[in-house]
């Protein structure tokens, strides 16, 4: 099986929104609620670095431990690994993600700013300029025969949809609305023309849409 | 977190039956159609051991491709490994599953007849005599920190489920009736007195029934 390129977990607001305005360090998804937004995510047993054996096992958790499922690297946005714009002044800060970060794998960061490689814990963080199908490859190559998970935000995702590199999408819908920000769609029906859809209310209140190539 | 024992991917009638009577060489399903049962499962992406590269990627191939995820052994009945009774006569038929087994890592299977375990491709079948809870610690073990699967058929679930040793299930109620053969439930409710669940439609016409303890 070819590798795929697969947004998971990706969370969008019933107004489209993956994140509001003004992120800053102390507020990443800016003026969006990241605990009610998130909420969902963070009810599952699977959650990633999850402190306690406790958490739900139905529908959103099956979901949820897909994330690491025959993935060999990421690539996120710069806004995904911190609030910083410009070149970088501190290589102290290592984002956002601590000492443990969840990706486990080799992960690469879009910026027009160069900055080294560092590893933390099984997690190496590259720092990447070139356009998304130059990154994809380069990104596939690090993942050893498996897929390339597409972590974010919004408008990374959209660049990778508008080069038309994305395989399959999952996206939780929250019922709730952040009005202004980093936005993923106007709705979730603008990706049919290229994709098959399934829609899954879950008993958490989120709605998971489920795209793959057609 | 602990060692989960989870039932994946297991396929019932809407009356309850994981197989039909008259289980044969030619009938690992006896009277019941499986191309039928198992239809929903082989129209995914990720059904084990898949030739081509199509199939759907929506919700139930979440639940198909979480099938080896976090595995570390399975158990399974001795019908699920073949049809013969009594005492083994043949060593030289090594079961349903063909030179490339589908589960990649140790089986446990359960039987009251000794013979010698042997390796096809990634899976080691051993054989083994016991109740459940020395069968699970000895799976455990093999497991090397990982889950195991419970892999069925019904009469096995069953048993586990009275000793009270499963974690999690996953059951796709597929909306046909077999009538008669081995029965896990008399109705999904059955359960509910020691599980959470979950009840999610899926576009296939299967329904899955997530259950996990409370």
């Amino acid at each position: 099986m070819s590798q795929q390129l697969r947004v998971q977990n990706f969370t969008v607001s019933a107004d489209g929104f993956g994140a509001g305005e003004h992120q800053s360090l102390e507020r990443p998804f800016g003026t969006a609620d990241p605990g009610r937004l998130m909420a969902w995510l963070l009810a599952t047993a699977s959650m990633p670095n999850r402190a306690d054996s406790g958490g739900n096992r139905g529908l959103d958790d099956y979901l949820v431990r897909d994330f690491g499922n025959n993935i060999g690297a990421e690539i996120m946005g710069r806004n995904k690994f911190g609030p910083q714009r410009g070149p970088w002044t501190d290589h102290e800060w290592q984002g956002w993600w601590g000492d443990e970060p969840p990706f486990r794998t080799p992960v690469f960061v879009l910026t027009h700013h160069p900055r080294p490689s560092f590893t933390l814990s099984d997690t190496t963080f590259h720092f990447v300029d070139g356009e998304p199908k130059t990154v994809l490859d380069r990104a596939r190559e690090a993942a050893g025969g498996k897929d390339v998970r597409l972590g974010g935000g919004a408008t990374t995702v959209r660049q990778f949809l508008d080069a038309d590199l994305v395989d399959t999408l999952h996206v939780a819908v929250v019922p709730m609305e952040i009005g202004a920000g980093t936005r993923l769609w106007e709705s979730p029906d603008d990706l049919l023309d290229r994709f098959h859809r399934e829609v899954v209310p879950s008993a958490s209140g989120v709605t998971h849409h489920l795209f793959w190539r057609r």
